[in-house]
C-alpha cells in the first residue's frame, strides 16, 4: 500500500494568478460570479491551464455489502445492494439519468456484493461477498484492504485512458452509513451518537440504536491506534476502501475530484488523513440530510455548493452539482473581457 | 393595465398527488432527493403533466437606463447599460455563455435605454430613453407603466409561440438595485437603509450614501398610496416593469418561471401583489449577495435553490440553477419503479 503516499502535486500558483487576473477583466463587476469565480481558479490552478475544463466527467460507482447489515442498522435489507447495482447496470436508477443528462461516463464496480452478480455492463472486482461484521472483528483483513484500495486505483487508470478531466466516485452499500459513521468516529475520536444519522430512513428510536451499536464497535476496538488504514480495516468497507484509494490516485495523476455526500466524504476524511496534499484536489458538491455529514465537511474545512437536502448516495449529489462547474469553466472560457466588449469599467 | 388581473391557474391537485405517489415508488429511499423531488412534483401540478419538463427554456433580458444613476448610485457610468446590452447581443456576457450551455432561448430587450442602440439581435421596444429619477419626480407616467408591462406580457406571448416549457427573465440596467430597492421600501414600508445593497461593488460608505438617497424620495413620496402600480410608476424603471407584466402574463398563460437574483424577486414581489395566485408559479432560483434579497424572499416565504455568493443580475443566476430543475424533471421522469427494477422496499 505504499503508492497512497505517492506525491500529490499543489496547485500551479501562476495558473491560479492569471485565472485571477482573467476573472477581473470579464464583463462584469468584479466578484459577481460568487463562487462560480473561485471555482474557476481552483480548476485552473489544479488543471495548470488557462481554460480549464470539467466536459470530460467520469463516475465510478463501488459497490459492496456490510457484515454490519445484519444488526438492524438500515431501513432497507441487504439484499437491496444487489439489485440496486442490477439497477444501475440497466439504467434505472437516479445515476443513470444524471449521467445521462450530463454526458457523464458511469461505470459500475462490483468490490464486494454479497451474492454473485451476472451482467455485462458491471466491473467485477469483488474482494470477498461482503465485509464482516464490525462488531464481532475486523471488518477486513490487511490484504483484503489493499485489494480494495487497488480497485479504486484502477477505476482512476481507466478515467485517465478515457481522457477525463473530472472525476466522481459515488458508493452503494446497504449499511454504509453505519460503517462511514464508525470509520469517523474512530478517527475523529467522536461518539457515535454524534454523527450516526438516519442513513436511508430509519425512524429516531432506530438511528439511536444504530448509534449503541456503532459504538459497541469502537469500545470493542478503541486500543486499535487511530490511523487512516486502521479505521479503515477495523470498521470500513470495500466500497469506502476503493473510494479512499480512488481519491489519492486521481491527484496524484492530477484529476480532479467531485466529493459525493456523507460516504464520500468520510473516504475524503480518510484519504486526506494519509496524504494531506489531496486537500486542494477535493471539491465538495454538496451538503447531505445525513447527521453526521456538516461535522466531516467542518473537520475538513469544505464548503458544499449546494444544499438540497439530498441523501440518496451513488454520487447523486455530485452530478448534480456537476453542471455548475462546466458553468464556472465556461464563463471562464467564453465570457468577453471589458477591453474586447468595449465596455467601461467601474 | 386590465390584463394585469387576468385569472391564474391553481396548481392541478390530481397531478400533484400522482406526482407524490410515483416519487414514492422510485428506486431511492423516500425523499432521498430532498429538493429535486419536490421540484419535480410542483413542476407536475403546474404543467398538468405526469412528465414535467423543463428542456425549453426561455430567457428574455430587459434593459433600460435610470433617471437616478446621475445621483452616484452605482459603482458604474450609465454607459454601461448600453455597452453591455451590446455585450449581450455580441454573445459576450455571462447570460450569452449559460444560455448556450443550457440550449436556453436568450433574447434582448431594449426596454428603455438612454441612448440609441442599433444592432439586429436586439428587440426595439424602448418606452423613453431611461426614466425620470425618482429623486425629483415619478420615474415614469401611467401609459410608460402600461407600455413597460406590456413589453413583458409580449415577451411571454414570443416564449410561448416557441413553445418554451420555462420562463425565465432578467435584467440590465445601471442604477436598478437602487429603483428595485424603492420600489420594495414603498411596498413593505421599510427603511431604506434595511434594504440597501452595494448594487454592482459600492464600499460601505458609498452604499450608505445610496441608503440616503433612496431614503430622502421615499419621504417625498411617502403620501402615495403603498399598492403595488403606485411602487412602480413612482420608483421602479422600465425593465422592472416589463419583469412584472412577463410574470403575471406566463403564469397567467400556464408557463412556469424560473426567478432570478434582487431586481428580479422584487419584480416578482409586485406581481404578487398584483394578483397573490401567481405565488406557486415563482421557482425562487438562488439568494444573492444583494443585501435587501434576503428579506424580500422571506417577504414571499420563498426558499432559493442556490447560494452560491452571486449577484451579477441578467439572469445569471437563474440560468445556474436550470440544470437543477431539469435534472428533478428527468429523474421523475425516467427513473425505474421498484417494480419495474424487481428492488426490495423497506
Amino acid at each position: 500500500m505504499k503508492w497512497l503516499s505517492n506525491a500529490i502535486n499543489s496547485p500551479d500558483q501562476r495558473y491560479l494568478l492569471a485565472a485571477v487576473t482573467r476573472q477581473q477583466q470579464l464583463t462584469k463587476p468584479a466578484g459577481s460570479l460568487g463562487k462560480l469565480e473561485s471555482l474557476a481558479v481552483k480548476l485552473a490552478s489544479l488543471q495548470s491551464s488557462a481554460s480549464p475544463s470539467v466536459d470530460k466527467a467520469w463516475i465510478s460507482i463501488f459497490a459492496a455489502d456490510h457484515g454490519i447489515a445484519t444488526s438492524g442498522v438500515s431501513a432497507f435489507p441487504q439484499s437491496v445492494t444487489a439489485e440496486m447495482v442490477k439497477n444501475f447496470a440497466d439504467g434505472g436508477a437516479a445515476i443513470n439519468v444524471l449521467a445521462k443528462q450530463h454526458k457523464a461516463h458511469l461505470e459500475i464496480i462490483d468490490v464486494g456484493v454479497a451474492c454473485s452478480l451476472d451482467h455485462l455492463k458491471i466491473i467485477h472486482r469483488k474482494v470477498a461477498a461482503g465485509t464482516a461484521s464490525f462488531l464481532h472483528q475486523a471488518a477486513m483483513s490487511e490484504a483484503q484492504l489493499a485489494q480494495a484500495l487497488s480497485h479504486g486505483k484502477e477505476a482512476v487508470s481507466r478515467a485517465l485512458q478515457h481522457r477525463s478531466n473530472l472525476f466522481i466516485a459515488g458508493e452503494m452499500g446497504i449499511a454504509n452509513t453505519s460503517s462511514a459513521t464508525a470509520v469517523a468516529c474512530h478517527l475523529l475520536k467522536v461518539n457515535a451518537a454524534k454523527l450516526t444519522g438516519a442513513g436511508t430512513g430509519l425512524n429516531h428510536e432506530k438511528t439511536q440504536e444504530k448509534a449503541l451499536t456503532i459504538q459497541q464497535a469502537l469500545y470493542k476496538f478503541s486500543d486499535i491506534e487511530a490511523t487512516p488504514l486502521n479505521a479503515l480495516q477495523y470498521f470500513g468497507g470495500f466500497e469506502i476502501a476503493a473510494l479512499v484509494g480512488a481519491y489519492l490516485a486521481a491527484a496524484q495523476n492530477g484529476l480532479v475530484i467531485l466529493v459525493d455526500g456523507f460516504i464520500c466524504t468520510v473516504a475524503a476524511l480518510v484519504a486526506t488523513k494519509i496524504n494531506p496534499n489531496l486537500k486542494p484536489w477535493l471539491i465538495y458538491s454538496h451538503q447531505s440530510q445525513e447527521q453526521g455529514h456538516k461535522i466531516i465537511l467542518e473537520a475538513l474545512q469544505a464548503e458544499p455548493l449546494l444544499d438540497l437536502g439530498m441523501r440518496l448516495g451513488e454520487a447523486s449529489g455530485a452530478a448534480v452539482a456537476l453542471p455548475l462547474l462546466n458553468s464556472a469553466c465556461l464563463l471562464h472560457q467564453q465570457m468577453a473581457t471589458f477591453e474586447q466588449a468595449q465596455v467601461s469599467q467601474s
